[in-house]
């Protein structure tokens, strides 16, 4: 038996997930965000947890990563597709690789579209879909890397898994947790009855704002939150090196 | 691991769940329905799995259990709550005791209300809730005992656990599938900001129209599907003494 925690970040409606082995207790945690480091390390210390890595689904344009901070002070790992081209990680995951932690595997699964980089975890009957899929939705097209195209595959390809297959999203803006294959099939207004042509013409009229935070996120994520953990800690150089 | 499988009758909306141990090939069914029980022995022939138990969530007015001809024709033991007080059931499951096969256990949880003899079965962080909780609803209270206080009761007890607990309900009209204590205690309009005067108020004020199979489905679920199993068999005496 596993410790699982579904975690939310209320400022930017990010959940970070928890995945932890009962036995060695063991942790990884899926898209920490760099404002709740206090949170995730609470949690870690009162469920006596050792966190050995941080996976990201990718490079966020609307939050920092914790996982910078989170390496920097605990020494765990920072893992990210191998479609992001980061070179502040120290594993590049490439679809179909997996991170074995005692009992706990977790699959890769290249899902590029809403960035080049996104990728999916599958974890037993449970996937953790960052921006690709989201509950009723998806990931926008219309910035970074974005193409309706490749998100259309993602998307079409992740909900060829088993039906029951747990559905965890990267955000969500209406109260929604969990979702499964086989509901996105039959309720998501971006999956059902829509071929790829009208996909994408729903992805090229959204009309949505920028991202609040996109001009400071996305550059801190690309040095693994390494910029943002410097002004944390209120040094005055950035110190990607440092911590990447 | 075990397996897992949800299956759906649309005629009736009703969700039958199968949980099996992978290495003993043992297997049990949630709430299967009569109607499906080609589809439900198809499915445990080519898994090549036995059907060693069937769990019922209550006696169902809407839909006439499979379990009496599961039973008939596999030797199945059929569960069912106490509170039913069902003479044809193997097992009359009290609150607080479990199933156990193999390496699986279910809970029983007591959960009144929809009818007296609900229960909940909780299987590690996996709750099937027949009536109980639908997903942003819940079960009637207008026939067989009903009782909305009964069943704000029971509703918030189960919304008591772990925020991450997975909801399987018995029915969805709407594709859902599933969903989570944190999600139907943020949206779910039969949970949230509801005390429980506005709860019975609601409940009491539905207006529903009687469920369509109502007068043949509490008979013969009152007999562990027994007097169904009968007209299939084409049988001219009720033989509730024979299968159950």
């Amino acid at each position: 038996m596993a410790i699982f925690k579904q975690l939310f970040d209320e400022a930017t409606s990010t959940f970070t997930y928890l995945i932890a082995d009962e036995q060695t207790r063991s942790a990884l945690l899926i898209d920490p965000v760099h404002e709740q480091y206090d949170r995730d390390r609470r949690m870690l210390d009162e469920l006596e947890l050792t966190l050995k890595y941080v996976l990201e689904t990718h490079v966020h344009a609307d939050h920092i990563t914790g996982g910078g901070r989170l390496r920097h002070e605990l020494g765990a790992q920072f893992i990210v597709g191998k479609g992001t081209g980061l070179d502040c990680a120290d594993r590049l995951i490439a679809d179909g690789e997996t991170v074995t932690m005692d009992g706990i595997t977790l699959q890769a699964i290249s899902t590029p579209g809403h960035t080049d980089g996104c990728t999916s975890y599958l974890w037993n009957d449970r996937l953790f879909t960052g921006d690709t899929i989201l509950i009723n939705a998806c990931g926008r097209t219309d910035f970074q890397q974005g193409s309706p195209e490749n998100l259309y595959r993602s998307i079409h390809r992740l909900l060829s898994l088993p039906e029951e297959t747990l559905i965890y999203p990267g955000h969500d803006y209406t109260g929604h947790r969990v979702s499964c294959v086989a509901q996105e099939k039959a309720i998501s207004p971006y999956v059902f009855g829509l071929d790829l042509a009208a996909f994408a013409e729903k992805m090229q009229n959204l009309n949505l704002p920028k991202p609040r935070r996109i001009d400071v996120a996305v550059p801190a994520n690309t040095h693994c939150g390494g910029a943002d953990v410097a002004r944390a800690a209120g040094e005055t150089e950035a110190p990607a090196t440092k911590v990447c």
